[in-house]
């Protein structure tokens, strides 16, 4: 991946102000929430951006539109584009391919929830199933691209998709602003890490000393570990977590450069954690989250982050879970 | 209840501006959200107001505050209060006076949603409970009220209610104008009727012509009929429906005096079709609805409304529903 760092130089908050601009219209706005009840229970202010309220359930359109709308814009994507994902960047390709008339094909693992590629296919997209465990899903992507001249939409480590998903922390500033309240810290999901990069370029410009925090499954913990070294460190092999989305084997290269720099902290929350989560969403806030968009929910809730006295940014990334797991985690005891 | 239309004119729009500067910091400006999603599917543009996103998790702590803010400016309250409710006024009372200061007693039903009487329970309300098909609960509260001085709050046949109710069609004409939008037409679930009176108030005033509809059970439609014949007329004895909010008897006095003049007519929907919308909800909208929340959602996902090529406001009422019967609700296909 050094030829990427080579051709694409890190984003600035410039990239995420034009990819704000571009995505206007076609992306969603989604509300800054606020809740009583979630504030009395952690001791600070916290409000929340619902991704899943985005288009596709999750902030991946923001990234995929601002990519393929520049891609155009540059006279590119004539052979249409190539994505793999577990399922919310597929998604976010695939809608905005659609919205923008380019063919799609998408690499998916033959275990992503039903939901997602289910969706995935009805934005019209062509989804190639893979193994998990066996296949390389880049690999297979790149076979597909190169046969049919199309362009690889990567997941993360690509400056358009950072500075598009950067929106999500861009919006988060100016509405906090808009009411008057300045963040002390904000807490975001990390996967590959192209959400929170993106996201504190937007937050510290507008507030330079706010502490943003990198949330993730303890099986995946690997920007949180990464983070104390300064190197990028790579999760156990067979590690295995019901968060999904948040899944990637290391940081990426692009988007560790910029949270090595940017980032105050990692915070890693179990499964269960993620459950119970989940149900509070349900019976409080009354919206759905996956697994994956709950963990920086999940390290408020746990006291692991202490909310006391502080006003606290934070992102619930997406709502694309399968019935049968949602019903689980409302299942638990409160 | 005729003594009450003599000491209680009807509310006007001046009541529901008032209520609005009343409630404001206190109760939640809820967003207006739209789904590129939802459009396609009905063919038309829906505007959203999710009131499960308001504090208790329903509309009804609006007009609880207006009614209790009220009682207390003007030298009131002293005794505490008293209210009947199957649920949502219950929180909504509830909450109201744990904020204000005030001791509330609240008589419901014993089959009463579990989350409901947990809820009520926590903003430190006692509650007494009664037997559905033997007691009669208005009895039970009087008496209440007159052994301990208490204030009666009634859940929708009083003018500070209903006015504090149509801050949700307040907000969502304004919201809507905010981003250019006129609405062609509104629909509303109405049990007692305090929720789509007062928000009729607000919307005509914005524009006169909007269609507003009733959206209720199948087994409790006495708004619909009554609409047909120009008088208040009951459901029928022993009628049941998941949808536990809506359950009113008969129109309210002063809200159907209102409604009777200002609205369109009324659409009813089936137990069925409600547990359907639910589940799209969850899907698509990633919004926990209750049944009682979902009538109006119901009646643009059967096409009983038609939305094709209009602009319509839709009010989700709240989100207070049991996990079983929730994942019930996801259990059927989409």
């Amino acid at each position: 991946m050094n030829s990427s760092q080579t051709s694409n130089p890190l984003p600035t908050i410039r990239d995420v102000e034009a990819a704000a601009r571009r995505i206007t219209g076609q992306a969603i706005e989604t509300p800054l929430l606020e809740w009583p009840a979630l504030n009395e229970r952690v001791g600070g202010r916290v409000l929340v951006k619902p991704e899943q309220l985005q288009r596709t359930g999750s902030f991946k359109f923001r990234g995929a539109y601002n990519k393929l709308k520049r891609l155009i814009d540059e006279g590119g994507g004539k052979g249409g584009v190539v994505a793999y994902s577990s399922g919310n960047h597929a998604q976010g390709v695939a809608a905005a391919a659609q919205v923008l008339g380019l063919p799609a094909v998408i690499v998916m693992p033959a275990d992503a929830p039903a939901i997602k590629l289910a969706n995935t296919r009805s934005y019209g997209a062509e989804i190639v199933l893979y193994d998990r465990l066996k296949d390389n899903r880049e690999a297979i992507a790149e076979d597909l691209a190169v046969r049919r001249n199309a362009a690889i939409v990567r997941p993360y480590d690509d400056p358009d998709i950072i500075a598009g998903q950067g929106t999500v922390g861009h919006e988060m500033a100016h509405q906090a602003k808009a009411r008057g309240v300045n963040l002390d810290a904000a807490l975001l999901p990390c996967g590959g890490g192209g959400l929170i990069s993106g996201s504190t370029l937007a937050l510290k410009a507008v507030w330079p000393d706010v502490a943003v925090y990198a949330c993730e499954p303890a099986a995946f913990d690997d920007t949180r570990r990464s983070l104390l070294v300064h190197r990028r460190l790579p999760v156990e092999a067979g590690a295995q977590s019901i968060c999904d989305g948040l899944m990637s084997p290391t940081p990426g290269e692009l988007t560790f450069a910029l949270n090595d720099r940017l980032l105050a902290g990692g915070i890693a929350v179990s499964d269960d954690e993620v459950l119970s989560a989940m149900g509070f969403a349900f019976r409080v806030m009354k919206l759905v989250v996956e697994p994956s968009g709950a963990v920086a929910l999940a390290a408020i809730l746990t006291g692991r982050f202490d909310c006391r006295d502080r006003k606290v940014g934070l992102v619930c990334s997406g709502g694309n879970v399968d019935p049968d797991l949602f019903s689980h985690a409302l299942s638990r005891p409160g």
